[in-house]
């Protein structure tokens, strides 16, 4: 259609895990949370009152970075927020890289990140793994680049690095900025966070979608120094002024400092990841030890596009990209025991047949 | 800082109207509405089970575009949902235009528009103003493009083009896009959404930020043939995949099906904008016929910046823009009228002094 643009022609969108309505799936496919977000999430709803939502929200989401900033130990001006960490990753292209400002980044990790290069325009590096799942960070700190992407744990591989060692590497790049994508780092706790407050090349970037049970109500944030900050907040006036709404912001901020509940919901989440890799293991699955709340499971029988259709047929969904690599595998979320259960059995049917 | 891109260092955001916090003002600043939005709202959030929010929202909003289809009489593909019309009217950039697809618009108009082109290095063609308020639709007709935005009614002036106008104007540039920015249009009543079945150039964008009292929320749709949503839709898969939050899509669904409390409160607004425009000419204001939620008002003993600062010293907010010819005038949100009356009390005593 001739009122189409070139790029959006061109452009190969971001392909989200499937939302089934109405089926009913057994759900591990798109890493959302097991148990339910705090209490606390329900209260706020029951104590708001509609007729504020007339009024635009705080552009600044003041009050919800101050809760951030309280629970993560720093100051409200190292924290932006914005309407899920996907939009605070794309935020990240415009401040920080440009035609002449590469970026770089892993040859497997969120595919969203040659997604969002591409809307903006901006040329980008993939450094190859080592040894299939464990990031080359001695390439990457070798790559000439102005910044890079880093998820940590990473996806799809689940694969963590620790603080100090990814500290090293931060200290190897002074001149580079690099942003990690802490989105699940909440179940390997070794987030780079606390480092900000001494690199000013760091951007720690996190969500409430998966530690926080709150994938539908739209929030992440950055952690960094007050210009990196400042910069995101100049791309996302250039882009949306009021991306944070009202009862997201009520809704978020009584989340982050309910940590006792949240430290509960971890434990068991942590718990059924390493019972479930055990018994994958077992079953002959190769899967590397995973930091976050999926494994990365394959090499077992079939290829992974038959064992998601195998899967889905006994109606459970997990996550596959017909992709080198990728192929071989699964992504698979850490659910309920119950649900774990059921996949399993279904998995020990596959392997008896 | 080396670390921000050149593009941030450059560019100059959208500012958005001031979201005191705390401070006691007569908000008549940012357009909201004077009257809380549709009782459902409260309904929707006591309803609301919260352990729902584990999940991703819909990525394709189905409930809340089958709720707007309902509403404007269209099918549900005729319909994309963003986070706000902010989002909406930013992704048209990446959607429809580029580097060598320029865009058009009005020399007085959203000012959001040239930040959003900046943004998406989209060149554009800005289209002086007929007899300073009106725009000037035979010289934008005439303008190499490949689209227009055309808010209407239009910001800040208030001025209102009647759907047998714009429909010609349509016609009369069936190889470009327009995109009409309706953000305004419920209180005007002339809105061209049901031409987007015969017209496949035409997108019409709508908010619930006004009309429906709900700015706090965020949420804004497209309304359009299917390609051109198409064309939206995967821009927004390539920035951000699950813009509307659950909480949003559940509220909205149930606001746009509330005719008949919002035409009660449309109808108050129109009968408060009325009375405040009388009462404004008859202090000696140059005010335009606005079509709109507010009145751009000025020409009275002081510039813009003045009349600003004075009303803000009395504790009312309104919008000024230090622009030339803007710079005149300041732009009033039609409050209740308790807060109408507040506003001409100060200006009688600024008229009397």
């Amino acid at each position: 259609m001739q009122f189409i643009s070139k790029k959006a022609r061109a452009v190969t969108p971001y392909t989200a895990g499937e939302q089934p309505r109405g089926a009913q799936f057994i759900k591990l496919n798109t890493n959302e949370n097991p148990y339910p977000p705090s209490p606390r999430v329900k209260a706020v709803l029951d104590a708001f009152d509609p007729a504020g939502l007339r009024r635009y929200p705080d552009p600044a989401s003041g009050r919800l970075r101050a809760a951030i900033a309280q629970a993560e130990g720093v100051s409200p001006d190292c924290v932006f927020c914005g309407n899920g960490s996907d939009e605070v990753l794309a935020l990240c292209f415009p401040a920080f890289f440009g035609a002449d400002e590469p970026a770089c980044f892993p040859a497997v990790t969120y595919t969203f990140y040659d997604v969002f290069a591409h809307l903006f325009d901006v040329p980008f590096a993939r450094v190859p793994m080592r040894e299939e799942f464990y990031l080359d960070l001695d390439r990457l700190a070798d790559t000439p680049c102005k910044g890079y992407l880093i998820a940590n744990p990473n996806a799809p591989t689940g694969v963590g690095i620790g603080r100090e060692e990814m500290a090293a590497f931060l200290a190897r790049v002074p001149e580079k900025l690099v942003i990690l994508d802490e989105a699940y780092m909440d179940f390997f706790g070794q987030s780079c966070a606390p480092l900000i407050k001494t690199c000013r090349n760091l951007l720690v970037v996190k969500t409430f979608s998966k530690s926080y049970a709150l994938a539908g109500i739209r929030c992440g944030y950055a952690l960094g120094d007050p210009a990196l900050i400042d910069a995101l907040t100049r791309a996302k006036d250039c882009f949306n002024s009021y991306p944070v709404d009202a009862l997201c912001e009520a809704v978020c901020a009584a989340a982050v400092l309910d940590r006792d509940y949240y430290a509960g919901t971890l434990a068991r989440v942590r718990e059924e990841r390493e019972r479930l890799r055990g018994e994958l293991l077992a079953l002959g699955f190769t899967v590397p030890e995973s930091a976050a709340n999926f494994l990365f499971a394959g090499r077992f029988k079939a290829d992974g596009g038959t064992l998601y259709r195998y899967l889905k047929e006994h109606g459970i969904l997990v996550r596959f990209w017909d992709k080198p690599f990728l192929r071989d595998f699964v992504r698979i979320t850490v659910g309920t025991r119950e649900e774990n259960d059921a996949l399993l059995a279904a998995l020990r049917a596959l392997a008896a047949g």
